[in-house]
């Protein structure tokens, strides 16, 4: 450990075990997250070559990390492991001809958004947890958010970065082009690797001018089917620029805490969103008004004020904390093609029902990405171990469905029993053998994905 | 020869030399093609596996080849290889609802766009040649074309495929999911690839609603300086559906064919389009309009009338064969960060005048990615030599000014000299364990990017 901290800026490597401590897990805490050897915490590229490059001569594994906020443990501690946190690499500069800004990892998706705003540029995705997320930790899960259903997720927004292999070598992909066929993609294939193939230091990122101001839709539904059905009414007809779902569950939970009048008596709750410019945006809400209607909804409510319509989103991304005082969450990001929604989201509450666990469903339903919370009591074992059944048996659901076992979170190491049912051993072998050839002694963060 | 034709329908498996001599280039026309053991013509994916087990086997080069369009000599026959057209594989089903299409890749970029504006929807990618070229040689190239400028790449609608790897085993992956962060990214990296890293036997697509009417206007510049000046100033102001760039030669070639007006003394001419929906379209137009003015425009003119607009598109699009029947080309596809394109356009400039050669200028100037199309006469050796140097000398002016040297046409077999100058001995060496790991005995393409 001496010999690496002689290499680095005094400070930059920690084994103070209360520090330590504090970054053992990730949001999915882990209760078998292992003892780290230490935590570094570089400023610059050159710092994150010199810690990979000692590693790898030492054999010591490394757990990259970003802010932390990963549900899959993908920055869980390993024991003997380094942490590696990009939490004090926060540089940016924006180049509003290109449309493209240079970021460095452990900037805050909204301090992005924020620093290219002054620009009158935006970077669309947008994770419910975008006020605390990492936009390097976007870049390695490939995140999405809730605006993803008309503006892609962040892979379509990364067009070059700086990446730190496993033998420690600083490499640059790709650029501020917004095309570049020269050699093989592989910008593209470091976005959503979750720190098993290299540790990205710095990213190329591309903007889009300011998004219009949006029009809302909220509308309540006596069904999980009318719901669903209005779903495929909206995106049939049109692209909104966002469509979320939120079950009874999630309704009350977020009614309890913030008292907004919420019908505490629906079955499903949608807030959809158009930003289409000038009068379109109001046009496009009231098409998004006659499908909800069309599908039997109860209630419909349309907005032009930008406030209103942010407050119902801003309830809906408080869907996770609300239902988190219910109990402890088991969070899963099940996707499907979106025509296998309703099956899902009935099939969701089939599996509840048989495993007597509670489990809201809350999603980004334009593109079919749920978040099925499975509420239990960690002091409980029996609801414990149901719980556990229940999250393995909506990631079989959502695989026989056609669809994923993760749509924005990352396999991390709470979903890698999934993968290869999800992927089939030919595609688990075509991933192990890059894995191999990119990190033949396996320092990048062992155990998550693989 | 026979225990491979054996394995497949009969048909599939052709040695007439006739019938090769036509599969042995692509518009490269490369001089050196070589001479083909057989040309493969499968239906099925199946097949392909089993033409690619073959190979494997028996360790034949296979060279795959879509329509036979690429422009770098990606699909150039090399001498005992088997040629393995997609040109029967045409089958194509659209899914509204999750707005995607399942292709194969043989069908023409055209006949894609056809197949779902039936539905309402629109592919966007549309290469100059997307009446010729076919979406699976697309996807291999990462294609990019006109509308690149506000809607991407090929990369950026597909989400996922089915490809034949190295070992004649087919795989499935990503599929009709706006978000999925199951496992690497591995779909993204085949695009792109140019056939070096497996055969791509269906893809999925994602699509968008129907594009909305275009305004569109020309404007023509006295000085190429002032030209890339009303560039900046566009898309400093908006994102257009389309800004390409012609130079005094290529506006004064497709009047020579065309007669359609356009100022033979003018330097440069831009076309800028705007799809903004309903009016906005003609306010985007303005802004249009008013940066060209700023720059000092000889001339510009507005129009919403689609059938006009439609006209100066394919104006543009002409521009290519027109400038040919000036002599033999040899065509580039450098591409730079937007505000280092002045610089571009006048040092290849610099460059025509130094080798005395013709250099013509087109672009998709709104990206950045410039096709300079040498002119020169082949049965004239010290004029065919310096069009070649000049050729290498724009790639690395390109490379020293922050760009690529393919932008949407792929490195192939023309370019591949020039990659490791602009991407540099470690990504070259990291592109090498890829290719190495996935195809260890190099049947895929050889000869082709690396």
């Amino acid at each position: 450990m001496n010999t690496l901290a002689a290499l680095l800026p005094k400070g930059t490597v920690i084994t103070d075990p209360d520090i330590l401590a504090g970054y053992r897990q990730d949001r999915a805490l882990d209760p078998e997250a292992g003892t780290p050897l230490a935590l570094v915490r570089p400023t610059t590229t050159e710092q994150v070559s010199e810690t990979v490059r000692w590693a790898n001569e030492n054999r010591v594994p490394v757990v990259p990390r970003g802010a932390g906020t990963g549900l899959s443990g993908g920055a869980t501690a390993q024991d003997g492991a380094l942490l590696l946190s990009t939490e004090r690499m926060r540089e940016i500069s924006v180049d509003p001809v290109t449309r493209t800004a240079i970021a460095q990892p452990g900037l805050l998706n909204a301090e992005v958004k924020r620093a290219v705003a002054e620009h009158g540029l935006w970077y669309p995705p947008d994770p419910s947890s975008f006020e605390i997320c990492s936009i390097g930790g976007n870049a390695a899960t490939n995140a999405g958010g809730l605006c993803c259903v008309k503006y892609g997720v962040t892979t379509d927004y990364v067009l070059g970065m700086q990446v730190v292999l496993a033998d420690g070598t600083a490499v640059r992909l790709g650029g501020p082009r917004l095309k570049d066929s020269a050699g093989l993609s592989l910008t593209k294939l470091f976005v959503g690797s979750e720190g098993t193939l290299g540790i990205i230091t710095e990213l190329t990122l591309r903007l889009l001018p300011a998004q219009p101001p949006q029009s809302t839709v909220v509308a309540t539904f006596s069904t999980l089917t009318a719901a669903t059905e209005a779903i495929l009414g909206v995106t049939g007809r049109l692209r909104p620029s966002m469509l979320e779902f939120m079950d009874s569950v999630a309704i009350n939970a977020v009614e309890d805490e913030l008292r907004m009048g919420l019908d505490r008596s629906a079955a499903a709750l949608l807030v959809a969103r158009s930003d289409a410019p000038g009068e379109h945006a109001a046009e496009e809400a009231a098409v998004i008004v006659a499908a909800c209607e069309k599908a039997g909804a109860v209630e419909v409510f349309s907005t032009e004020d930008a406030e209103e319509g942010e407050a119902f989103t801003a309830a809906r991304r408080f869907a996770i904390p609300a239902v988190e005082r219910r109990g402890t969450l088991l969070l899963e990001d099940v996707g499907v093609p979106l025509p296998r929604l309703g099956e899902l989201v009935a099939g969701i509450a089939e599996i509840a029902a048989r495993r007597d666990v509670l489990v809201s469903v809350i999603a980004h339903a334009g593109d079919g990405n749920t978040h099925p919370l499975i509420v239990h009591d960690p002091h409980d074992p029996d609801e414990t171990a149901r719980a556990h059944l229940a999250f393995g048996e909506i990631m079989e659901l959502a695989i026989a469905l056609g669809g994923t076992i993760t749509g924005e979170h990352g396999v991390g190491r709470l979903k890698k029993a999934w993968l290869p049912d999800q992927l089939g051993p030919d595609v688990m072998d075509l991933t192990r053998r890059i894995k191999d050839a990119l990190d033949p002694h396996g320092i990048l963060n062992p155990g998550a994905v693989l």
